[in-house]
């Protein structure tokens, strides 16, 4: 007989019905804001929900047509909630934008997505005004203010008031009924080679990260949390929260432009956040703050901690001295962003408290909805056994299958199996699925045919105490092919050999990966965010032979 | 501009992609059960997941073809769940059949549903023995053990060992790539009058519904749990749990046939059970041996209580005496079968925990996936103030659309809008969404436009000490349209009038809501699962006039 259908309901997942859900069954739960004017402005799901349908109207008036890219360079904000369900929920594309880029990124950027409309937070102003001449496609400057705060005077030509654009709607919208697989936000990579490229969600994809992150092997969000976002809203959709967010009616507080220890730590304490999740710095900030003036959290109960790895001393501190679990994750724009989260399973159960401690550590396990595996250069899968480190490539519901604006597929094959996502990271994978990142796939040096981490050896440099910097790049090897080079910076005063140096590896790591040479140089180049250039190194030490 | 797309891998919500999940990722935790042959057998996720490939492999070899229908009648065990995932990952569907059901309903049904295939456990060959002449579509009938426990004889003709089937594949099996709304599982309704109707499950009404129960607002499972589904397999696919399981790949625990007290504390205690679900009767029989023998939880944590109401004192009973989390829960066939789960918000953390606890006991809030209203007769919908009561009406992702080979639509319009399926009940909803059941929309007293709840009547009577049983139905009145009758069977050896009965009801209820009449019986007709028949009592009564 034929294929058979099921007589369900037909439900798209689109992101109109996260709005509408927590506007129906939460619609009094609050949403707090610090305004970038300064004070605290509080509104509800519902509250939230009316103004979309108001910004919908208001896009719609300003010419906005399926498919047309909004962005923003905002803060996490009640407007910019607006936005994030307006745009999306009614057919239009988000596209949030990182204001911390170069202003000719930002252009660059917002020409290749060609944004129609550019809503932007008071804080930006300088900024866009900077930028507007570079704009090709933007029609609409919109600031999201109200009318006693606009500029007296700005050189921007029609300029809009967001709450006068919002307000002289009526909010009589019904959201549309969307394709699910149509796009509903857009979000740009800052690659460290070449221009930045689009990862162009759809509703569907969105919606399934909103309940693969709500799950308590992940985010483990609810109903009776109250949600401070520190990622920013501008950093892969502050990694799904204001979906996840609505998906189960949680009271949102969204911090604004201060993002220092004092001002958040009072934040989470007036409005008894319960959770929160953001990068390794932030949490620094607030525990020498905390610290500093001895304070203990209230209501504060666990942390997502993402971006780059978490240094086990803060996940200590933040367990043992502060009450907070911290829950270690690991994903990338290209995957909404969610991949792993660190979380102990029922076979775990009685390990010793150290060896539970460093599975927490490692950056986890899959949710379902996305698969993992690791290979070699030639695309074999290598074992699942806690060693054997690969390049580290993903695929599911939530992860992108092509760029936008970009023809060629990134997809690369596992086993002769097309469709899987190159990462760009080195990780091992233990029998229960536990992954760890080990380095970055151009970062690590192949000694023949053997990987050697340099993130690993670089660790054990730093804790030399002569060092005050530093960094492992692949030297070429005439028999080996690449060996590990150490290039070192010296603590001022300090004197420390080569020999020394080298030695000081014995005992800490396998006798065939310590580093081959030591390069003492006076410093040691840097990105705009802080990050070792390992390519400039490498590009420094290209002519080095061992 | 036209539509954009996301440009996101397209991954399909299907069956087999949870049972893979949990095989890839979740490999080596345990499934254990308790067998219908008396021992306890043990396998893993990874087993269960090779195991179905091989049930794949064999259903295909009996012939069966995409859509054909594979029925079950089998208790919780490790041979059912390798044909949940082998039938509907295979592109077939699965049909569990309630056993408890009289046989001539089961042929109706296996009848209905067109079933290819009958697998079944031991315990059901002599009720297969019975039925088989009258099943006319099934062409295959397979034990559910080994050779070794297969009868010297029986009266059914080829009868098939399901082991020897199973192991005479390879398991060299790729997963097919289905149609997410392709049929994957039929369910059907015993309802009190007419045929049963089925409900027919799509793969991906499942994987979203498994996504949803989930949450942390509705069953919070995680890879930590270890959970025993008290509720069975052939109940509304125990609701979910086998999908779900799989989905944060839980150590599962299934029990077998014997679910007495002893029975289930023994595996609750020897597998370290943290999770289950069932009806209020389990517990029930539970808690009764665990008194009598002075016993404690060392692992339990929480339980999903749904099926019928849970009464007040055994939720006490569960929380104080035994540190088990009662989520009181509510659904149906048609709803796959999650509705709503009781569980507070942040809204109500500073409530008194007498408020909480009535908050508890209500039938809960909806997960996101599915929305509910309550309306009047005409179609309008009510106020959610927590009073105004109503037929309950759902939509979602997981709800019903139609039933199996029904032409005729089940559903209704909201205030115009269609697409609502009608429950059959009768409730209130709060501001804050909570939904309370307070009747059948059957049995509910239409009095002069008032609705009076037969259910609060009948609790009231029952409290009385000389009534041993109580139901409350509408008697036809010349002004009221219905007047609410008392039906009462007095205690062995009381005495009780008229008028006591009456004036017990005053103080406890609104005046015009107290029975106008008290009908007293030697019996009241009760349905094969022990519900009172009101149907019949009503027609019993069809000439009453008040």
């Amino acid at each position: 007989m034929t294929a058979l259908n099921g007589q369900m309901m037909h439900m798209p997942l689109l992101i109109s019905s996260l709005v509408r859900h927590a506007a129906r069954h939460a619609g009094q739960t609050e949403i707090v804001s610090k305004r970038v004017e300064g004070d605290i402005h509080r509104t509800t799901w519902s509250g939230i929900e009316r103004r979309s349908r108001q910004v919908a109207q208001a896009l719609a008036r300003l010419g906005c047509a399926e498919g047309d890219r909004v962005a923003t360079l905002a803060w996490n904000g009640y407007r910019h909630l607006e936005i994030y369900y307006g745009s999306s929920g009614s057919g239009l594309v988000l596209h949030t934008i990182n204001p911390r880029l170069f202003p000719e990124q930002i252009a660059w950027i917002a020409n290749d997505a060609a944004d129609s409309v550019l809503c932007f937070d008071l804080s930006f102003l300088p900024l866009v005004e900077k930028l507007a001449p570079a704009l090709q496609t933007v029609r609409h400057l919109v600031l999201m203010t109200d009318r006693a705060h606009m500029p007296a005077a700005s050189p921007l030509e029609n300029l809009l008031c967001y709450d006068e654009l919002v307000e002289a709607e009526n909010g009589d919208y019904a959201w549309p009924v969307l394709d699910e697989n149509a796009a509903s936000s857009i979000c740009y990579t800052s690659g460290t080679t070449g221009h930045p490229k689009g990862a162009i969600y759809s509703h569907r994809s969105t919606v399934l990260h909103a309940f693969g992150s709500a799950i308590p092997d992940a985010m483990a969000c609810s109903g009776r949390d109250v949600i401070l976002p520190v990622v920013p809203m501008f950093h892969v959709n502050a990694w799904g929260l204001p979906y996840s967010g609505a998906l189960v009616g949680a009271k949102l507080v969204l911090p604004g432009p201060h993002l220092d220890g004092k001002s958040l730590f009072e934040l989470f304490e007036q409005e008894r956040v319960t959770f929160s999740a953001g990068v390794p710095t932030v949490w620094l900030g607030l525990l020498t703050y905390m610290k500093a003036n001895d304070l203990k959290f209230s209501s504060f109960k666990r942390t997502v901690i993402g971006g780059s790895a978490c240094p086990p001393a803060m996940m200590k501190t933040l367990q043992d001295d502060y009450g907070v679990e911290v829950i270690h994750a690991w994903g990338m724009t290209e995957m909404s962003p969610l991949g792993t989260l660190s979380r102990l399973t029922s076979r775990q159960d009685a390990l010793p408290k150290d060896e539970q401690q460093h599975l927490l550590e490692k950056q986890g396990r899959v949710i379902y909805g996305v698969d993992m595996a690791i290979i070699d250069d030639e695309g074999r899968s290598l074992p699942w056994d806690g060693k054997s480190a690969g390049n580290l490539v993903v695929r599911g519901a939530w992860v992108i299958g092509s760029y936008f604006n970009r023809p060629e597929s990134p997809l690369v094959s596992v086993d002769g199996e097309p469709g899987w996502f190159p990462t760009g990271d080195v990780a091992t994978i233990d029998a229960d699925g536990f992954m760890q990142i080990t380095d970055r796939s151009k970062d690590v040096i192949k000694s023949g045919g053997e990987w050697i981490s340099s993130i690993d050896l670089e660790n054990i440099a730093m804790a030399h105490p002569a060092v005050h910097e530093a960094a492992v790049i692949s030297a070429k090897h005439p028999k080996w092919d690449e060996r590990p080079l150490l290039v070192v910076v010296a603590k001022p005063g300090a004197a420390v050999s080569r020999e020394e140096l080298l030695g000081f590896f014995e005992g800490k790591i396998a006798k065939w990966q310590i580093p081959d040479d030591v390069a003492f140089v006076a410093e040691i180049p840097h990105t705009a965010t802080g990050k070792i250039q390992k390519l400039k190194l490498r590009e420094q030490f290209k002519d080095y032979r061992l």
